[in-house]
Protein backbone atom coordinates (compact mmCIF):
# COMPACT_ATOMS: atom_id res chain seq x y z
CA UNK A 1 0.00 0.00 0.00
CA UNK A 2 1.51 3.09 -0.75
CA UNK A 3 0.77 6.72 0.33
CA UNK A 4 0.75 10.31 -1.71
CA UNK A 5 2.50 12.73 0.85
CA UNK A 6 2.38 16.39 0.36
CA UNK A 7 5.09 18.34 2.50
CA UNK A 8 2.77 20.91 3.91
CA UNK A 9 6.07 23.16 4.93
CA UNK A 10 9.54 21.28 5.28
CA UNK A 11 8.56 20.50 8.71
CA UNK A 12 4.82 19.11 8.45
CA UNK A 13 3.45 16.07 6.17
CA UNK A 14 0.11 15.54 5.36
CA UNK A 15 -0.39 11.86 3.31
CA UNK A 16 -3.09 9.96 1.78
CA UNK A 17 -3.15 6.46 1.20
CA UNK A 18 -3.63 5.65 -2.32
CA UNK A 19 -5.67 3.07 -4.29
CA UNK A 20 -4.13 3.65 -7.38
CA UNK A 21 -1.82 5.95 -9.27
CA UNK A 22 -3.79 6.76 -12.29
CA UNK A 23 -1.76 8.52 -14.33
CA UNK A 24 1.44 10.32 -14.41
CA UNK A 25 2.48 13.06 -17.42
CA UNK A 26 5.93 15.88 -17.45
CA UNK A 27 3.60 18.33 -19.36
CA UNK A 28 5.61 20.99 -21.06
CA UNK A 29 4.85 23.01 -17.81
CA UNK A 30 4.77 20.97 -14.84
CA UNK A 31 4.02 17.05 -13.58
CA UNK A 32 0.71 15.88 -13.39
CA UNK A 33 -0.09 12.94 -11.53
CA UNK A 34 -3.74 12.16 -10.87
CA UNK A 35 -4.51 9.29 -8.16
CA UNK A 36 -7.36 7.44 -6.58
CA UNK A 37 -7.38 6.95 -2.55
CA UNK A 38 -9.41 5.25 0.00
CA UNK A 39 -10.11 8.97 1.50
CA UNK A 40 -10.52 11.53 -0.64
CA UNK A 41 -11.96 9.26 -4.08
CA UNK A 42 -9.77 10.62 -6.96
CA UNK A 43 -7.17 13.37 -6.84
CA UNK A 44 -4.79 15.21 -9.02
CA UNK A 45 -1.46 17.24 -8.31
CA UNK A 46 0.49 19.48 -10.19
CA UNK A 47 4.36 19.55 -9.28
CA UNK A 48 3.38 17.31 -6.10
CA UNK A 49 0.97 19.71 -4.33
CA UNK A 50 -2.49 18.34 -4.14
CA UNK A 51 -4.79 20.50 -6.44
CA UNK A 52 -8.36 18.69 -5.90
CA UNK A 53 -9.58 15.87 -4.80
CA UNK A 54 -13.64 14.40 -5.41
CA UNK A 55 -14.12 14.91 -1.60
CA UNK A 56 -14.01 18.37 -0.83
CA UNK A 57 -13.65 20.23 -4.00
CA UNK A 58 -16.74 21.76 -3.78
CA UNK A 59 -15.89 23.91 -1.00
CA UNK A 60 -13.08 25.50 -2.94
CA UNK A 61 -15.42 26.05 -6.47
CA UNK A 62 -18.47 26.97 -4.76
CA UNK A 63 -16.72 29.93 -2.40
CA UNK A 64 -14.44 31.18 -5.54
CA UNK A 65 -17.85 31.77 -7.20
CA UNK A 66 -20.98 32.10 -6.03
CA UNK A 67 -19.53 34.76 -3.55
CA UNK A 68 -19.11 37.36 -6.48
CA UNK A 69 -21.76 35.59 -7.91
CA UNK A 70 -24.28 36.80 -4.94
CA UNK A 71 -22.97 40.66 -4.55
CA UNK A 72 -22.25 41.56 -8.80
CA UNK A 73 -26.26 42.17 -10.08
CA UNK A 74 -25.51 41.48 -13.34
CA UNK A 75 -22.40 39.29 -14.87
CA UNK A 76 -22.79 38.97 -18.27
CA UNK A 77 -18.96 38.38 -18.94
CA UNK A 78 -16.46 36.00 -17.50
CA UNK A 79 -12.81 35.27 -17.54
CA UNK A 80 -11.61 32.42 -15.74
CA UNK A 81 -7.93 31.93 -15.46
CA UNK A 82 -5.86 29.13 -14.39
CA UNK A 83 -8.56 26.53 -13.28
CA UNK A 84 -8.11 23.57 -15.51
CA UNK A 85 -9.91 21.29 -13.74
CA UNK A 86 -12.91 22.72 -14.68
CA UNK A 87 -14.89 23.05 -10.86
CA UNK A 88 -14.97 27.50 -11.48
CA UNK A 89 -16.46 26.78 -14.82
CA UNK A 90 -18.83 24.28 -13.74
CA UNK A 91 -20.13 26.66 -10.65
CA UNK A 92 -20.24 29.24 -13.11
CA UNK A 93 -22.41 27.36 -16.08
CA UNK A 94 -25.43 27.13 -13.34
CA UNK A 95 -25.52 30.83 -13.77
CA UNK A 96 -28.38 31.23 -17.09
CA UNK A 97 -28.03 34.74 -16.83
CA UNK A 98 -24.00 34.40 -17.98
CA UNK A 99 -23.46 35.18 -21.43
CA UNK A 100 -19.72 34.04 -21.80
CA UNK A 101 -17.00 32.18 -19.71
CA UNK A 102 -13.27 32.76 -21.82
CA UNK A 103 -11.03 30.01 -19.66
CA UNK A 104 -7.35 31.20 -19.81
CA UNK A 105 -5.27 27.95 -19.00
CA UNK A 106 -1.71 27.86 -19.71
CA UNK A 107 -1.66 24.11 -19.68
CA UNK A 108 -3.75 22.59 -22.08
CA UNK A 109 -2.70 18.76 -20.59
CA UNK A 110 -4.85 19.37 -17.50
CA UNK A 111 -7.90 20.20 -19.08
CA UNK A 112 -7.49 16.61 -21.19
CA UNK A 113 -6.18 14.56 -18.24
CA UNK A 114 -9.57 16.30 -15.97
CA UNK A 115 -11.11 15.49 -18.93
CA UNK A 116 -10.30 11.63 -18.71
CA UNK A 117 -9.53 11.21 -15.18
CA UNK A 118 -11.13 13.86 -12.85
CA UNK A 119 -14.99 14.38 -14.63
CA UNK A 120 -16.15 15.47 -11.65
CA UNK A 121 -15.36 18.86 -12.34
CA UNK A 122 -15.26 18.84 -15.92
CA UNK A 123 -19.01 18.56 -16.60
CA UNK A 124 -19.25 22.49 -17.54
CA UNK A 125 -16.33 22.39 -20.33
CA UNK A 126 -19.25 21.11 -23.40
CA UNK A 127 -21.46 24.40 -22.29
CA UNK A 128 -21.26 26.72 -25.69
CA UNK A 129 -20.41 29.55 -23.61
CA UNK A 130 -17.43 28.47 -22.54
CA UNK A 131 -14.56 29.97 -25.19
CA UNK A 132 -10.42 27.89 -24.17
CA UNK A 133 -7.56 30.12 -24.31
CA UNK A 134 -4.45 27.91 -24.01
CA UNK A 135 -1.85 30.55 -23.01
CA UNK A 136 -0.96 32.35 -20.39
CA UNK A 137 -2.76 33.85 -18.22
CA UNK A 138 -0.33 37.20 -18.10
CA UNK A 139 -0.13 37.52 -21.55
CA UNK A 140 -3.45 37.26 -22.63
CA UNK A 141 -4.73 40.29 -19.76
CA UNK A 142 -1.94 42.30 -21.49
CA UNK A 143 -3.22 41.60 -24.94
CA UNK A 144 -6.78 41.74 -24.56
CA UNK A 145 -9.44 44.51 -25.11
CA UNK A 146 -12.72 42.63 -23.93
CA UNK A 147 -14.46 43.77 -21.19
CA UNK A 148 -15.02 41.58 -18.30
CA UNK A 149 -17.83 42.06 -15.47
CA UNK A 150 -15.75 39.09 -13.38
CA UNK A 151 -12.36 37.79 -13.41
CA UNK A 152 -11.66 34.41 -11.49
CA UNK A 153 -8.03 33.83 -10.72
CA UNK A 154 -8.14 30.04 -9.53
CA UNK A 155 -4.19 29.65 -10.04
CA UNK A 156 -1.90 27.24 -8.40
CA UNK A 157 1.05 28.98 -5.57
CA UNK A 158 2.83 31.65 -7.28
CA UNK A 159 5.81 28.94 -8.19
CA UNK A 160 6.45 27.60 -11.57
CA UNK A 161 3.88 28.25 -14.10
CA UNK A 162 1.23 30.68 -11.18
CA UNK A 163 4.05 32.81 -10.32
CA UNK A 164 2.76 35.38 -12.80
CA UNK A 165 -0.42 35.38 -12.03
CA UNK A 166 0.50 36.86 -8.71
CA UNK A 167 2.66 40.42 -10.16
CA UNK A 168 1.43 43.68 -10.11
CA UNK A 169 1.33 44.00 -14.16
CA UNK A 170 -1.31 41.08 -13.69
CA UNK A 171 -3.68 42.72 -11.42
CA UNK A 172 -3.21 46.09 -13.05
CA UNK A 173 -4.22 44.22 -16.36
CA UNK A 174 -7.52 42.65 -14.85
CA UNK A 175 -8.29 46.26 -13.68
CA UNK A 176 -7.90 47.37 -16.74
CA UNK A 177 -10.05 44.86 -18.60
CA UNK A 178 -12.90 44.93 -16.11
CA UNK A 179 -16.08 47.16 -16.10
CA UNK A 180 -16.82 49.61 -14.55
CA UNK A 181 -17.92 47.57 -11.85
CA UNK A 182 -16.21 44.48 -12.42
CA UNK A 183 -15.16 42.15 -9.59
CA UNK A 184 -11.78 40.03 -9.74
CA UNK A 185 -11.64 36.88 -6.86
CA UNK A 186 -8.27 35.14 -6.77
CA UNK A 187 -6.65 32.34 -4.59
CA UNK A 188 -5.12 33.93 -1.98
CA UNK A 189 -3.27 31.08 -0.03
CA UNK A 190 -3.31 30.74 3.81
CA UNK A 191 -2.48 32.86 6.91
CA UNK A 192 -1.71 29.76 9.12
CA UNK A 193 2.13 28.37 7.66
CA UNK A 194 4.87 30.99 7.19
CA UNK A 195 5.56 31.04 3.37
CA UNK A 196 1.41 31.02 2.43
CA UNK A 197 1.44 33.84 5.21
CA UNK A 198 3.83 35.82 2.70
CA UNK A 199 2.40 35.01 -0.24
CA UNK A 200 -1.29 36.28 0.87
CA UNK A 201 0.46 39.60 2.55
CA UNK A 202 2.08 40.01 -0.94
CA UNK A 203 -0.80 39.37 -2.82
CA UNK A 204 -3.12 41.45 -0.45
CA UNK A 205 -0.30 44.84 -1.09
CA UNK A 206 -0.70 44.99 -4.53
CA UNK A 207 -4.41 44.03 -4.73
CA UNK A 208 -4.82 46.92 -2.54
CA UNK A 209 -2.62 49.67 -4.32
CA UNK A 210 -4.77 48.68 -7.12
CA UNK A 211 -8.23 48.66 -6.21
CA UNK A 212 -10.97 50.36 -4.00
CA UNK A 213 -12.03 47.60 -2.19
CA UNK A 214 -9.46 44.92 -1.80
CA UNK A 215 -10.96 42.26 0.83
CA UNK A 216 -10.15 39.00 2.16
CA UNK A 217 -12.88 35.98 2.71
CA UNK A 218 -11.69 32.04 3.89
CA UNK A 219 -13.26 28.63 3.75
CA UNK A 220 -12.45 25.37 5.49
CA UNK A 221 -10.69 23.45 2.96
CA UNK A 222 -9.44 20.40 4.66
CA UNK A 223 -6.98 19.14 2.23
CA UNK A 224 -4.79 22.46 1.36
CA UNK A 225 -2.32 23.47 4.01
CA UNK A 226 -3.86 24.21 7.17
CA UNK A 227 -7.14 23.75 6.21
CA UNK A 228 -7.25 27.40 6.82
CA UNK A 229 -7.71 28.50 2.90
CA UNK A 230 -8.05 32.32 1.78
CA UNK A 231 -10.07 34.12 -1.39
CA UNK A 232 -9.45 37.68 -2.28
CA UNK A 233 -12.40 39.82 -3.06
CA UNK A 234 -11.15 43.00 -5.16
CA UNK A 235 -13.87 45.38 -6.65
CA UNK A 236 -14.47 48.95 -8.61
CA UNK A 237 -17.68 49.16 -6.82
CA UNK A 238 -19.88 46.81 -4.77
CA UNK A 239 -19.01 45.72 -1.34
CA UNK A 240 -19.23 41.97 -0.57
CA UNK A 241 -21.77 42.74 2.33
CA UNK A 242 -23.12 45.55 1.28
CA UNK A 243 -23.84 44.56 -1.72
CA UNK A 244 -24.83 41.06 -1.41
CA UNK A 245 -28.05 39.99 -2.65
CA UNK A 246 -29.24 36.65 -0.61
CA UNK A 247 -31.62 35.84 -3.29
CA UNK A 248 -29.07 35.71 -5.84
CA UNK A 249 -27.55 32.07 -4.95
CA UNK A 250 -31.66 30.76 -6.11
CA UNK A 251 -31.14 31.82 -9.33
CA UNK A 252 -28.73 29.28 -10.40
CA UNK A 253 -31.62 26.67 -9.56
CA UNK A 254 -29.64 24.30 -7.69
CA UNK A 255 -28.46 23.06 -3.84
CA UNK A 256 -25.11 24.20 -2.74
CA UNK A 257 -22.56 21.81 -0.49
CA UNK A 258 -21.26 24.17 1.44
CA UNK A 259 -22.03 28.10 0.69
CA UNK A 260 -24.59 29.63 2.04
CA UNK A 261 -26.20 33.03 2.78
CA UNK A 262 -25.09 32.92 6.32
CA UNK A 263 -21.64 31.72 5.24
CA UNK A 264 -21.32 34.59 2.89
CA UNK A 265 -21.19 36.85 5.36
CA UNK A 266 -19.40 34.89 8.12
CA UNK A 267 -16.78 34.19 5.23
CA UNK A 268 -15.07 37.72 5.44
CA UNK A 269 -15.11 37.34 9.58
CA UNK A 270 -10.96 37.30 9.90
CA UNK A 271 -9.45 35.98 12.84
CA UNK A 272 -7.51 39.07 14.47
CA UNK A 273 -4.24 37.32 13.98
CA UNK A 274 -5.11 37.08 10.05
CA UNK A 275 -6.34 40.65 10.34
CA UNK A 276 -3.00 41.86 12.00
CA UNK A 277 -1.30 40.00 9.39
CA UNK A 278 -3.40 42.19 6.76
CA UNK A 279 -2.98 45.34 8.38
CA UNK A 280 0.11 48.02 7.75
CA UNK A 281 1.38 46.35 4.00
CA UNK B 1 15.48 13.38 12.66
CA UNK B 2 12.06 12.12 13.65
CA UNK B 3 9.04 12.88 12.79
CA UNK B 4 5.31 12.46 15.19
CA UNK B 5 2.69 11.37 13.04
CA UNK B 6 -1.13 11.34 13.90
CA UNK B 7 -3.64 9.26 12.18
CA UNK B 8 -6.19 11.06 11.02
CA UNK B 9 -7.96 8.53 10.09
CA UNK B 10 -7.18 5.12 8.48
CA UNK B 11 -6.21 6.34 5.40
CA UNK B 12 -4.78 10.20 6.63
CA UNK B 13 -1.98 10.72 8.32
CA UNK B 14 -0.54 14.41 9.77
CA UNK B 15 3.16 14.70 10.37
CA UNK B 16 5.48 17.06 12.50
CA UNK B 17 9.43 16.80 12.13
CA UNK B 18 10.29 16.66 16.11
CA UNK B 19 13.22 18.68 17.20
CA UNK B 20 12.94 16.69 20.68
CA UNK B 21 11.13 13.91 22.89
CA UNK B 22 10.96 15.80 25.76
CA UNK B 23 8.76 13.05 28.25
CA UNK B 24 7.13 10.01 28.08
CA UNK B 25 4.67 8.76 31.10
CA UNK B 26 2.04 5.84 30.85
CA UNK B 27 -0.28 7.08 33.76
CA UNK B 28 -3.02 5.33 35.00
CA UNK B 29 -5.26 6.30 32.62
CA UNK B 30 -3.37 7.25 29.30
CA UNK B 31 0.19 7.40 27.91
CA UNK B 32 1.30 11.07 27.69
CA UNK B 33 4.19 12.18 25.71
CA UNK B 34 5.55 16.20 25.47
CA UNK B 35 7.59 16.75 21.93
CA UNK B 36 9.54 19.90 21.07
CA UNK B 37 9.00 20.55 16.98
CA UNK B 38 9.95 22.55 14.32
CA UNK B 39 7.06 23.97 13.02
CA UNK B 40 4.47 23.74 16.22
CA UNK B 41 6.61 24.36 19.03
CA UNK B 42 5.95 22.59 22.14
CA UNK B 43 2.72 20.03 22.08
CA UNK B 44 2.02 16.98 23.85
CA UNK B 45 -0.10 14.18 23.18
CA UNK B 46 -2.66 11.60 25.04
CA UNK B 47 -2.91 7.79 23.70
CA UNK B 48 -0.60 9.47 20.54
CA UNK B 49 -3.87 12.56 20.00
CA UNK B 50 -2.23 15.97 19.80
CA UNK B 51 -4.37 17.58 22.33
CA UNK B 52 -2.62 21.35 22.34
CA UNK B 53 0.67 23.17 20.87
CA UNK B 54 1.99 26.38 21.23
CA UNK B 55 1.64 27.76 17.64
CA UNK B 56 -2.09 27.25 17.78
CA UNK B 57 -3.19 26.17 21.39
CA UNK B 58 -4.95 29.63 21.62
CA UNK B 59 -7.65 29.29 18.76
CA UNK B 60 -9.29 26.33 20.93
CA UNK B 61 -8.90 27.77 24.27
CA UNK B 62 -10.13 31.62 23.01
CA UNK B 63 -13.42 30.13 21.15
CA UNK B 64 -13.89 27.63 23.87
CA UNK B 65 -14.66 30.24 26.42
CA UNK B 66 -14.43 33.73 25.40
CA UNK B 67 -17.88 32.88 23.29
CA UNK B 68 -19.85 31.89 26.41
CA UNK B 69 -18.48 34.52 28.75
CA UNK B 70 -19.68 37.17 25.85
CA UNK B 71 -23.27 36.00 25.84
CA UNK B 72 -23.87 34.77 29.79
CA UNK B 73 -24.05 38.57 31.58
CA UNK B 74 -22.72 37.24 35.01
CA UNK B 75 -20.61 34.25 35.00
CA UNK B 76 -19.73 33.91 38.32
CA UNK B 77 -19.39 30.18 39.23
CA UNK B 78 -17.55 28.05 36.14
CA UNK B 79 -17.00 24.11 36.44
CA UNK B 80 -14.52 23.12 33.89
CA UNK B 81 -13.85 19.33 33.23
CA UNK B 82 -11.00 18.20 31.65
CA UNK B 83 -8.68 20.67 30.23
CA UNK B 84 -5.37 19.20 32.11
CA UNK B 85 -3.24 21.43 29.70
CA UNK B 86 -5.08 24.75 32.03
CA UNK B 87 -5.53 27.07 28.70
CA UNK B 88 -9.16 26.77 29.29
CA UNK B 89 -8.66 27.96 32.66
CA UNK B 90 -5.90 30.32 31.95
CA UNK B 91 -8.46 32.22 29.26
CA UNK B 92 -11.30 32.04 32.38
CA UNK B 93 -8.59 33.57 34.81
CA UNK B 94 -8.78 36.91 32.80
CA UNK B 95 -12.38 37.73 33.78
CA UNK B 96 -12.19 39.82 36.98
CA UNK B 97 -15.74 39.35 37.26
CA UNK B 98 -15.78 35.42 37.83
CA UNK B 99 -15.42 34.36 41.69
CA UNK B 100 -14.98 30.52 41.47
CA UNK B 101 -13.07 28.54 38.91
CA UNK B 102 -13.95 23.71 39.96
CA UNK B 103 -11.63 21.85 37.40
CA UNK B 104 -12.38 18.13 37.29
CA UNK B 105 -9.57 16.49 35.60
CA UNK B 106 -9.57 12.98 35.58
CA UNK B 107 -5.67 12.59 35.04
CA UNK B 108 -3.67 14.38 37.94
CA UNK B 109 -0.52 13.21 35.92
CA UNK B 110 -1.48 15.47 32.75
CA UNK B 111 -1.57 18.90 35.48
CA UNK B 112 1.82 18.36 36.63
CA UNK B 113 3.06 17.05 33.55
CA UNK B 114 1.92 20.60 31.46
CA UNK B 115 3.10 22.45 34.56
CA UNK B 116 6.99 21.25 33.47
CA UNK B 117 6.82 20.46 29.94
CA UNK B 118 4.04 22.81 28.16
CA UNK B 119 3.89 25.70 30.30
CA UNK B 120 2.30 28.24 28.08
CA UNK B 121 -1.42 27.15 29.22
CA UNK B 122 -1.10 26.79 32.71
CA UNK B 123 -0.92 30.31 33.81
CA UNK B 124 -3.80 30.24 35.02
CA UNK B 125 -3.43 27.89 37.92
CA UNK B 126 -2.25 29.45 41.00
CA UNK B 127 -5.02 31.96 40.41
CA UNK B 128 -6.79 31.95 43.82
CA UNK B 129 -9.80 31.20 42.35
CA UNK B 130 -9.27 27.78 40.82
CA UNK B 131 -9.79 24.38 42.58
CA UNK B 132 -9.06 21.49 41.51
CA UNK B 133 -10.72 18.30 42.03
CA UNK B 134 -8.80 15.06 40.26
CA UNK B 135 -11.64 12.56 39.42
CA UNK B 136 -13.60 11.36 36.64
CA UNK B 137 -15.73 14.27 35.51
CA UNK B 138 -18.90 11.62 35.13
CA UNK B 139 -19.08 11.03 38.92
CA UNK B 140 -18.40 14.32 39.96
CA UNK B 141 -21.44 15.43 37.82
CA UNK B 142 -23.43 13.23 39.16
CA UNK B 143 -21.98 14.04 42.89
CA UNK B 144 -21.81 17.42 42.65
CA UNK B 145 -24.78 20.07 44.73
CA UNK B 146 -22.43 23.11 43.84
CA UNK B 147 -24.86 25.59 41.07
CA UNK B 148 -22.64 26.50 38.10
CA UNK B 149 -23.36 29.71 35.73
CA UNK B 150 -21.14 28.09 33.16
CA UNK B 151 -19.85 24.32 32.17
CA UNK B 152 -16.91 23.80 30.14
CA UNK B 153 -16.54 20.15 29.19
CA UNK B 154 -12.83 20.40 27.33
CA UNK B 155 -12.45 16.72 26.71
CA UNK B 156 -10.62 14.48 24.76
CA UNK B 157 -12.37 12.63 22.09
CA UNK B 158 -14.63 10.05 23.28
CA UNK B 159 -12.83 7.11 23.92
CA UNK B 160 -10.39 6.16 26.60
CA UNK B 161 -10.68 8.34 29.68
CA UNK B 162 -13.34 11.34 27.31
CA UNK B 163 -15.89 8.86 27.15
CA UNK B 164 -18.40 9.30 30.15
CA UNK B 165 -17.98 12.70 28.94
CA UNK B 166 -20.03 12.19 25.85
CA UNK B 167 -22.79 10.39 27.57
CA UNK B 168 -26.42 11.22 28.65
CA UNK B 169 -25.89 10.67 32.01
CA UNK B 170 -22.91 13.52 31.60
CA UNK B 171 -25.39 16.02 29.92
CA UNK B 172 -28.16 15.48 32.22
CA UNK B 173 -26.38 15.98 35.20
CA UNK B 174 -24.51 19.25 33.80
CA UNK B 175 -27.85 20.07 33.14
CA UNK B 176 -28.96 19.55 36.51
CA UNK B 177 -26.51 21.51 38.09
CA UNK B 178 -26.00 24.22 35.76
CA UNK B 179 -28.13 27.52 37.11
CA UNK B 180 -31.46 28.79 35.59
CA UNK B 181 -29.84 30.75 32.79
CA UNK B 182 -26.65 28.37 32.97
CA UNK B 183 -24.45 27.70 29.46
CA UNK B 184 -22.81 24.49 28.44
CA UNK B 185 -19.68 24.40 26.15
CA UNK B 186 -18.23 21.08 24.84
CA UNK B 187 -15.74 20.45 22.41
CA UNK B 188 -17.56 18.83 19.53
CA UNK B 189 -15.76 17.00 17.27
CA UNK B 190 -15.59 17.85 13.52
CA UNK B 191 -17.69 17.27 10.43
CA UNK B 192 -15.62 15.87 8.00
CA UNK B 193 -14.09 12.67 8.74
CA UNK B 194 -16.39 10.02 9.27
CA UNK B 195 -15.28 9.37 12.93
CA UNK B 196 -15.35 12.29 14.12
CA UNK B 197 -18.43 13.24 12.03
CA UNK B 198 -20.64 10.56 13.60
CA UNK B 199 -19.25 11.40 16.84
CA UNK B 200 -20.56 14.86 16.21
CA UNK B 201 -23.61 13.70 15.74
CA UNK B 202 -24.08 11.64 18.45
CA UNK B 203 -23.41 14.14 21.12
CA UNK B 204 -25.74 17.00 19.52
CA UNK B 205 -28.74 14.59 19.43
CA UNK B 206 -28.05 13.93 23.32
CA UNK B 207 -27.82 17.76 23.99
CA UNK B 208 -30.85 18.52 22.18
CA UNK B 209 -32.43 16.51 23.89
CA UNK B 210 -32.12 17.95 26.76
CA UNK B 211 -31.13 21.82 26.04
CA UNK B 212 -34.01 24.06 24.86
CA UNK B 213 -30.96 26.03 22.80
CA UNK B 214 -28.48 23.78 21.28
CA UNK B 215 -26.21 24.94 18.66
CA UNK B 216 -22.77 24.27 17.28
CA UNK B 217 -20.22 26.46 16.26
CA UNK B 218 -16.71 26.40 14.09
CA UNK B 219 -12.83 27.32 14.33
CA UNK B 220 -10.08 26.80 11.77
CA UNK B 221 -7.43 24.89 14.51
CA UNK B 222 -4.94 23.50 11.47
CA UNK B 223 -3.07 20.54 13.79
CA UNK B 224 -6.81 18.66 14.73
CA UNK B 225 -8.24 16.60 12.04
CA UNK B 226 -9.30 18.60 9.08
CA UNK B 227 -8.54 21.72 10.62
CA UNK B 228 -12.67 22.09 11.16
CA UNK B 229 -13.42 21.82 14.73
CA UNK B 230 -16.36 22.31 16.15
CA UNK B 231 -18.04 23.33 19.75
CA UNK B 232 -21.50 22.84 21.15
CA UNK B 233 -23.33 25.93 22.56
CA UNK B 234 -25.73 24.14 25.06
CA UNK B 235 -28.00 26.85 27.31
CA UNK B 236 -30.82 27.32 29.63
CA UNK B 237 -31.76 30.90 28.33
CA UNK B 238 -29.31 32.80 26.36
CA UNK B 239 -29.53 32.36 22.96
CA UNK B 240 -25.44 32.37 21.54
CA UNK B 241 -26.31 35.06 18.80
CA UNK B 242 -29.55 37.38 19.93
CA UNK B 243 -27.85 37.68 23.55
CA UNK B 244 -24.19 38.39 22.58
CA UNK B 245 -22.80 41.07 24.17
CA UNK B 246 -19.80 42.39 22.14
CA UNK B 247 -18.45 44.33 25.25
CA UNK B 248 -18.21 41.48 27.11
CA UNK B 249 -14.53 40.68 25.55
CA UNK B 250 -13.53 44.08 26.55
CA UNK B 251 -13.97 43.56 30.35
CA UNK B 252 -11.21 41.07 30.35
CA UNK B 253 -8.13 43.70 29.33
CA UNK B 254 -6.31 41.88 26.92
CA UNK B 255 -6.14 41.01 23.84
CA UNK B 256 -7.16 38.19 21.83
CA UNK B 257 -5.26 36.80 18.73
CA UNK B 258 -8.32 34.83 17.16
CA UNK B 259 -11.77 35.92 18.88
CA UNK B 260 -13.46 39.18 18.07
CA UNK B 261 -16.79 39.84 17.41
CA UNK B 262 -17.47 39.33 14.06
CA UNK B 263 -15.90 36.06 14.59
CA UNK B 264 -18.54 35.33 17.47
CA UNK B 265 -21.25 35.25 15.31
CA UNK B 266 -19.74 33.96 12.16
CA UNK B 267 -18.48 30.83 13.93
CA UNK B 268 -22.07 29.62 13.95
CA UNK B 269 -22.72 30.16 10.43
CA UNK B 270 -22.22 26.36 9.28
CA UNK B 271 -21.61 24.68 5.49
CA UNK B 272 -24.85 23.33 4.30
CA UNK B 273 -22.85 20.01 4.24
CA UNK B 274 -22.41 20.42 8.13
CA UNK B 275 -25.88 21.47 8.48
CA UNK B 276 -27.33 18.56 7.10
CA UNK B 277 -25.89 16.47 9.12
CA UNK B 278 -27.29 18.36 12.23
CA UNK B 279 -30.44 18.24 11.13
CA UNK B 280 -33.21 15.27 11.60
CA UNK B 281 -30.73 13.28 13.84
Amino acid sequence: MSWFTEDWTPNIRFSVKIKQHLYSEKTKFQHMDFYDSFELGRFFTLDGIMMANEKDEFIYHEMIIHTPMSVHPDVKHVLVIGGGDGGSVRELTKYPSIQSIDMVEIDERVVIGCQSYFPVTTTGFKDPRVHFFFEDGLSYVKNSNKTYDLIIVDSTDPVGPGEGLFSKEFYDNCFRILSLDGILINQHESPYFEKESNEMKRAHKKIKSIFPIAMVYQAFIPTYPSGHWLFGFASKKYHPIQDFKTSKINQMGCLTKYYNSEIHTASFALPNYVKDQLKNI
